[in-house]
């Protein structure tokens, strides 16, 4: 979970895969996030080395003695520069964390110059005395950048109804002031982990047509993963910190952002649950010089950039969803955009069709049961399924096809489903993690 | 899973309790139904041997030879009562089964005299050719029975997607017409089981300011299991039929099944999913002479038995959930029926709380996660949460409790939340089973 409930995870936890929890997390250990079938950076971006960040921003992380293994907990990023712009998206959940309620509030979302952030406490159903410290942690964090309180945003993730040791921000905050530099951003990726396994951080360089700039992000997920997906709503999912030293306007940072959210954060789900610190925050720095206009060409190359981090970055989410091992993709088209949503989130979250996808097994009868609950018309529907390319059903039944062909096209890490419902125009597509042993082993056998 | 997809259960499965599936079952090997803190027969009604059916029935259950593994799998209740009377409700699922298109289409449901059912193979996604066999079930039903094909319903449980094999239903039938009998019960319960661990049936003696009946039902359940609750809706869950000698009018016993199904199976989840064959079937033989009129002592007393018999079932087929270990149920409080209904699903379908319950671990964190995701208002909402009569959280803060005490309480086989959001008058409950690794095996290892 990106929120681990009290004492959940013991210190001397080691995730059934053998890696450590809290390892020192390299470059290295993460998968790439642009080479695989669902996500590849478009013409005129390039990666560059990860934890690199634009121009203008310094970044850092620390041990403040937070989460009881004594790894990374407490970071910061700080842009310098001088007409920076941010905008920003939380969860919508009725129970938000104090720091999603401080940035709600007292933060100028049009205006971060800062944000500051912790795991191992999510400070979430911590109160007024949460919200007290969420505060004392947004100062923490303008001493730590040397901007406004309301220009330094807040973000934690961690245990639930636990509250935040405050003596510990106090002295991580000297630590960290002196942390920051523009190297820092693997820091940062690895100071806001919790039951990830590797840290998830890209940098990209954006060749627009006015000129080249720099975008980097830092994210973490895991699990308690499932955005809440109304296009209109001010929300998000997970925890991303997205930096750029492009100069756009906060009106263009906010209109850049929901579409990219809307197109990848709000496209994944490891667990259905909407988690109560999901937070992201994009900070355009400007010290590119390059200015990116709102409808311009420079707009559009940007978008896709953009689209593609945060298409990469939610693509690795799920595949560390907690004790993922395979991932999927379904895409349902139709006649209604609503229905084809709710139909493949039902697909998606339905434990019969994880369990099915951890144990390779291409079985289309749990599919065609899911679509019919999302639908529930009460009457038979014509629905097609396809599975890796493989027709798999038609009309609500069974084809022909190559049992053994087809079960070893879903033996791979990655399964693609295709379902299509009555209709035409619409279509929806969830990215989702398997259910295995692993999650269960995390979720029920590693608590108190 | 009560339709359980193309070969997902090799013949010589074993269940992780290491208690084969399709043994055959006895009475004492059931968990009691109406011994537990959460269902108590009402006054005036007492629980007959297992397996009675009541004056005017006849029942049975052979080996059709449609499980591979050679169990029972094809059987068959019959009315004798001349004046017998029926009412039926099926899944709002639009990928209905073939026999529950039959039922809809083809048979007069308020004059159901016989119903016929077999396990093994769900006769779901088969399409044109599946509707051909379920009429061809129907007319093997009607020759067994002895009464016109309108006046047989047709149920099926199993595989998903294959064609059922009408030569094994063409032989069972001929060896079921010799098999029905009044002592036939205890067999049409065992025909009809797939994962069950165990047959869920259970026989009442009510006595009526009119006269005493009987009442009696057999029922499967296990996976695949969350009825839609739209009040109104056509729809039922799982596969139960359930035979009385109360003499009822078409139009009471839709009432009197109405309001049972309502609270009961309707109110039970193990894995959140809508199946593609749940039926419930309600006969009245009226043999025993005694009239159950609407609105009247008789129809209340006989709603209470009846409401306890469903609940009964309903609680034991989330006890014998797959791979089931613990069970819990949610009361949502508050001001809004439809919010209540909402948190309390969410919270029970979560895999989050599902492995806490699993893990005995009080995890308050996780409801009020779900409970916040359920509400969605972006607002901080008080929402207090009460596990096992332990007062854990109050407003959306954490209170003061004995954890040591708490921690006990939710190690026991049977779980109490009660949560409160804003508002009152409202309540919702959910009954539903925990996720552990013998869900995950059951669905995910033993697949092909």
């Amino acid at each position: 979970m990106s929120d681990i409930p009290p004492d959940s995870i013991p210190p001397d936890f080691t995730p059934p895969s053998s890696r450590p929890l809290d390892s020192a997390p390299t470059a290295a250990e993460a998968p790439p996030l642009f080479e695989g079938r669902w996500c590849s950076l478009p013409e005129c971006v390039t990666e560059l080395e990860a934890g690199t960040l634009p121009t203008g921003f310094k970044a850092g992380g620390v041990a403040a003695g937070i989460k009881p293994s004594g790894k990374l907990d407490f970071g910061a990023i700080v842009s310098t520069g001088a007409e920076t712009t941010s905008a920003a998206r939380f969860t919508v959940s009725s129970a938000p964390a104090a720091p999603v309620q401080v940035c709600r509030t007292r933060v100028d979302l049009s205006a971060i110059r800062a944000v500051i952030a912790n795991s191992g406490n999510a400070n979430a159903a911590t109160g007024p005395v949460g919200r007290d410290n969420a505060f004392y942690m947004q100062g923490a964090g303008a001493m730590v950048a040397g901007v406004a309180e309301k220009n330094v945003a807040v973000a934690s993730t961690g245990v639930i109804g636990v509250q935040l040791d405050t003596r510990a921000l106090s002295k991580g905050a000297s630590t960290l002031a002196r942390e920051l530099r523009a190297e820092g951003g693997m820091d940062f990726a690895a100071a806001i982990m919790t039951t990830d396994l590797w840290p998830k951080t890209a940098s990209l360089r954006v060749v627009l047509p006015s000129g080249a700039v720099t975008l980097s992000a830092q994210a973490k997920g895991a699990g308690m993963i499932a955005p809440l997906h109304a296009p209109a709503a001010p929300h998000a999912t997970l925890l991303c910190f997205i930096e750029t030293d492009a100069k756009l306007s906060a009106a263009t940072a906010a209109d850049l952002l929901g579409a990219a959210v809307a197109q990848s954060f709000d496209r994944v789900t490891v667990d259905g649950q909407l988690s109560t610190n999901d937070s992201v925050f994009l900070i355009a720095g400007g010290e590119s010089g390059v200015e990116v206009e709102s409808g311009s060409p420079d707009a559009e190359i940007f978008q896709k950039a953009l689209d593609a981090l945060l298409l990469g970055l939610a693509i690795a989410i799920v595949r560390d969803g907690e004790g993922a091992g395979r991932i999927g993709r379904v895409t349902v088209t139709g006649g209604d955009t609503q229905l084809c949503e709710k139909t493949a989130r039902a697909i998606a979250d339905s434990p019969l069709v994880k369990t099915a996808l951890n144990g390779g097994d291409p079985n289309w009868g749990r599919i065609m049961q899911a679509a019919g609950m999302a639908m529930a018309t009460a009457q038979p529907e014509p629905i097609d399924i396809t599975i890796e390319g493989v027709s798999v059903a038609g009309g609500g039944i069974q084809n022909r096809f190559d049992q053994d062909a087809l079960n070893q096209a879903v033996s791979g890490p990655e399964v693609e489903y295709e379902v299509k419902i009555p209709g035409q125009g619409a279509s929806a597509t969830v990215y989702f993690s398997d259910l295995g042993h692993d999650y269960v082993t995390l979720n029920a056998e590693y608590t108190t």
